[in-house]
């Protein structure tokens, strides 16, 4: 029998849901496939014709990928979770491994809240991790917050997932998101058969967010038809570092009440600031709403969602997937949908949840792991600014590359200014210029970073994503070396 | 400012997604949600005028929730994952703290494979771990499995979301569902605007699953215009535990290469059976394909997908949502297009990956662990084969129950026949017989369980789904206490 006798399938590339054919996520892409290939070719010793002896993946904020050691004191407690039977032998956990009080003591409070780590919790999370989350953001803002209105989930990507398939009732729905953004918005969009408003961010000004911008772009989509419902606000900003200031926040919410519109604030970079500090939007709102600028109640029903992460930060701990988002100003039945929707995945990773308590509650002053956690906290901080200098001035030298200050988050989004001929060369192989410079740096160095196609960028311009969580400077130099040939060959 | 002059929202009840509100899920609905609010009140020492002293969730399969103790070697494995520092302590670990030799070289196979728990793996999985799960795939059926058409997935719930996500392309695309069914198929199906093509299975016949019956079904529903892709078959079935045998494998299977439909094969309570053995798709597939029914190459190219879990079997650890599926048969094409829709919640939570390893490649005999395994693993088996019987008992003395022997799975799905009384008292609060039975008996003793309408059933019948994972006897006494009363009050 040939191949083309062969029965036909279901399934076929042309009759399968046209919404994922149109989702794109590059961040996962065919360079990450493509340096995962070389990776296990490497592990396998097949890799001696390669130019290059190990695979640098700068694609995605992967800290634990690149040798970032988790914080003790988590991990001490995630293994009594998980071994609750180790309680038994407190003796040999003090004196022994050096485990401290506070480590047990924790561990003991988590596995009543929880149970066992085995069990299913809550759909939205266990009930005494949300009330630490709750105690963690009145610190944090200095307002209250409501552990019911707190919804545990499986990384804020699960978070993102569940508030748009909500948000999005038909082709129509359109939901504002910075340009350059981070793919999972608008990934989850078209996923949803909904439309991406975009509004870009100024690079000039540190790719500050321009609420005036945001205004003309959902004026020009209304024009279009579109009901817009949401805007997504990334800060610090993802790919770009950007953080916002609190008149800055101001002014969005103002909009946002203005409008009526949905205000969701990824704030997963929160504590990844390297210059000035982070303004959360629940702060923002609640300042706002016992302002004068209240009076007529204007902001009293803004429906805000704000989402965090275990994942980035100083935690790092993305392969527990934990996050949370905390709903305030929602209608009580919408938020019932969100409930029912979470509940269809049964609940977030169990350990990912004490993970986040862990996270928003750790060791203070005076406590027996204070210490170590604090030297900990502070070396991958000082680590991470570091990097985040030394490739910024990296960029700086190279010809044609312009890259803002790094204020925060883990990544840097230069812009590259590409010979006509490097242009022409990745046209002729049906690729963008910055799609294949990322493809040629990968096949030269084995460094795995993204082309900016993939967060967006205004017409005209190029970029590429890089974390700065490698250790060493050697890779550095290796970009800065192929820089230099990829510049001579197409100049 | 009054109530009505609050400004109004961006999100209400009438504009937010359609397909969310249509989805439906009681596994997790008003009873679940009653259940924890009685739970919290005891807790909280407010629940002295309830009519008990505690709450018995029997509405989902949550085996640890209900005191079943995790695995021993899991644990031990899962905490030297979670904290790699006491591998630095071996001979604390093993003098100390009673871990055998064979944990700790499993927990550094796994830290090899996977780097660090808090680290992102790829997206489809860890390959060392996949290649675990191809193995045991392989022993399990006498058939090959690549591990690269292994998917690991946050609970086959995950997998299922994904699966159904890129086969739903439109409004009129349909899927074979089976009635009584799990209702994540239900509820994903309408999240994706597609359409439930039911079949029914036979409860007289221990819930069997007749091929003519689906036939039928899928006539109808060709003739109504909807473009039937994929048949789900849960197997041992849930909520019936109704088991299917070679032969029913084999019929399913033909119609599957007949209509050209995609299998996809609910396998999560493959180890839960109590009659008989589990006969896998995956086997049933491969028989066929080297048999001379397949002469003409007519299985060559069947789609199967087989789902697997961690959260089932003896053990019980959905908290950690872990689970895999794996692929066979399908387009290349529309395999990267899942890879694609994966990648974009970036990857399963890594410590249930390494649980699903542990899973597949338990201690073998001669092992240090074996021994206390395989003790453990048999009291969880024989327990729960001595409650599944305890209960069915119960309701075989209980008047107007009648409930198929118990076969496998974690439940057990009995008709029950409920006097016209009932009937009318339920209709008047809105309510179908079997929703209000429940409720009354959630009210009066604590013992939260799920009717029948949750999981679909012939019309004119009422059914209940209780686990049977409860420890003790008090709880079925609790719930035949009720029904006599139940029955006096509304005969």
């Amino acid at each position: 029998m040939t191949k083309e006798e062969l029965p036909s399938r279901s399934l076929t590339i042309d009759n399968i849901n046209p919404n994922v054919k149109t989702a794109k996520y590059a961040v996962r892409g065919e360079l990450a496939i493509k340096s995962e290939a070389y990776r296990s070719q490497l592990a396998k010793g097949e890799g001696k014709d390669l130019p290059f002896d190990s695979v640098i993946s700068a694609n995605i904020g992967n800290p634990q990928q690149l040798d970032q050691k988790p914080i003790t004191f988590f991990r001490q407690v995630a293994s009594l979770v998980e071994n609750p039977l180790l309680l038994e032998k407190e003796d040999v956990l003090i004196n022994a491994l050096d485990y401290k009080p506070d480590v047990i003591a924790r561990a003991k409070k988590l596995l009543k809240d929880v149970k066992s780590v085995g069990a299913y919790s809550q759909s939205q999370g266990s009930p005494g991790i949300r009330q630490s989350v709750a105690e963690f953001i009145e610190r944090r803002d200095g307002y209250p917050a409501d552990a019911q209105s707190i919804y545990l989930c499986g990384g804020a990507s699960a978070g993102v997932n569940a508030l748009l398939s909500v948000i999005c009732a038909t082709p129509k729905t359109g939901v504002l998101v910075p340009i350059p953004q981070y793919p999972l918005y608008t990934a989850t969009l078209a996923l949803l058969n909904a439309k991406v408003v975009p509004y870009y961010l100024e690079e000039e000004s540190g790719w500050s967010t321009n609420v005036d911008g945001m205004r003309e772009a959902l004026k020009k989509a209304k024009d279009e038809g579109i009901d817009v419902r949401a805007v997504v606000v990334i800060n610090p900003g993802n790919p770009t570092g950007g953080s916002l200031g609190a008149k800055d926040i101001e002014s969005v919410l103002e909009l946002v009440a203005e409008e009526k519109l949905v205000m969701m604030a990824d704030e997963v970079y929160q504590t990844n600031i390297f210059e000035g500090k982070f303004h959360s939007f629940k702060k923002g709102l609640r300042d706002l709403q016992k302002s004068d600028k209240n009076k007529n109640g204007k902001f009293d029903n803004v429906e805000l969602a704000s989402l965090h992460s275990i994942s980035k930060g100083m935690v790092g701990e993305c392969g527990h997937r934990g996050g949370f988002y905390e709903m305030v100003g929602f209608d009580e039945k919408v938020v019932e949908q969100i409930y029912k929707f979470v509940s269809i995945m049964l609940c977030p990773p169990v350990v990912g949840q004490c993970l986040v308590e862990l996270m928003v509650n750790p060791p203070k002053e005076g406590e027996p792991s204070y210490e170590l956690y604090k030297k900990e906290y502070d070396t991958i901080f000082n680590n991470l600014h570091e990097r985040a200098m030394a490739l910024y001035k990296a960029f700086e030298e190279m010809e044609g590359v312009e890259c803002q200050t790094p204020q925060g988050s883990l990544y840097l989004y230069p812009t590259i200014n590409l010979p006509q001929k490097a242009i022409e060369a990745a046209k002729e192989k049906g690729k963008g210029g910055d799609e294949f410079y990322c493809m040629q740096l990968l096949d030269a160095t084995g460094i795995c970073i993204v082309p900016g196609a993939g967060f967006g960028q205004k017409e005209g311009t190029l970029h590429f994503r890089t974390t700065f969580l490698a250790p060493g400077t050697d890779w550095v130099s290796r970009i800065t070396d192929f820089h230099k040939k990829f510049l001579d060959e197409y100049r």
